[in-house]
């Protein structure tokens, strides 16, 4: 009666795929030719100096990530790096019992507890030079 | 009785993501590490000079690419970039049909025409330029 395959499942799917932009406008109007389809919301994230945007694709979505502010990781990014893929989000089920199985497999963790992040997610971030140069990122969808 | 549903819809899902890595042993112990399973099979695509590792994620994969000589496309990128995300797939009912209709939306393509790629699949990416900065591959199912 209850979900065991997906609690069992250390990660469920792909949440989404994080996208540093310059201009989220501009960019809405790409990726919505790109999908045929628009964005379904918009999200600030004032802690993050992030503005967001997402798209539906299946079961996955595109987060569109704008620097509100100079210090926002997205405007260092963006200077280092130019437009592109910022990050790698995944699905669990439990991020704490994730964030201590990550540390105790060798990963390096931003943050070793989780955060609240955008599209009401418990949120953490492993170090990319611990995963291949890759930055993930585990979430947790916030129950209720 | 048929799926309308995923007919109607232009892109399906995240069919996979492409990591460049420079070494596939080592990197498929880490992914292993980080999603608690091995990877489900190896491939090698010698018309692009690569060497392939799949990883299932739930409804998507990951895909770890080596470069298998120093003309491939992955040798360039790291020696660029480093290791990291090299590009996002989408799944897609018709990619010729998709070829047509992001062409006409003003999507520079690298491949006009879709040739085979890994994992069985009709393949074709979209240029970074257009995209921002976002390697994007369409990719279809071979039937039978």
């Amino acid at each position: 009666m209850c979900n065991l395959a997906a609690k069992e499942a250390i990660v469920n799917k792909i949440e989404h795929i994080g996208i540093a932009v310059k201009d989220l406008e501009a960019s809405n109007s790409l990726f919505e030719k790109l999908f045929g389809q628009p964005h379904y919301k918009t999200e600030s994230v004032a802690s993050e100096g992030v503005t967001t945007s997402f798209f539906q694709v299946g079961p996955n979505k595109i987060e569109l990530l704008e620097a509100s502010n100079e210090d926002s990781p997205i405007a260092k990014f963006l200077e280092k790096k130019g437009e592109g893929i910022h990050h790698i989000a995944f699905a669990v089920e439990d991020i704490e019992a994730e964030i201590t199985r990550l540390k105790e497999e060798g990963f390096t963790l931003i943050h070793e507890k989780p955060k609240k992040g955008a599209d009401n997610k418990l949120v953490a971030f492993l170090h990319p030079k611990s995963s291949n140069g890759v930055l993930v990122e585990l979430c947790q969808e916030i129950a209720g």
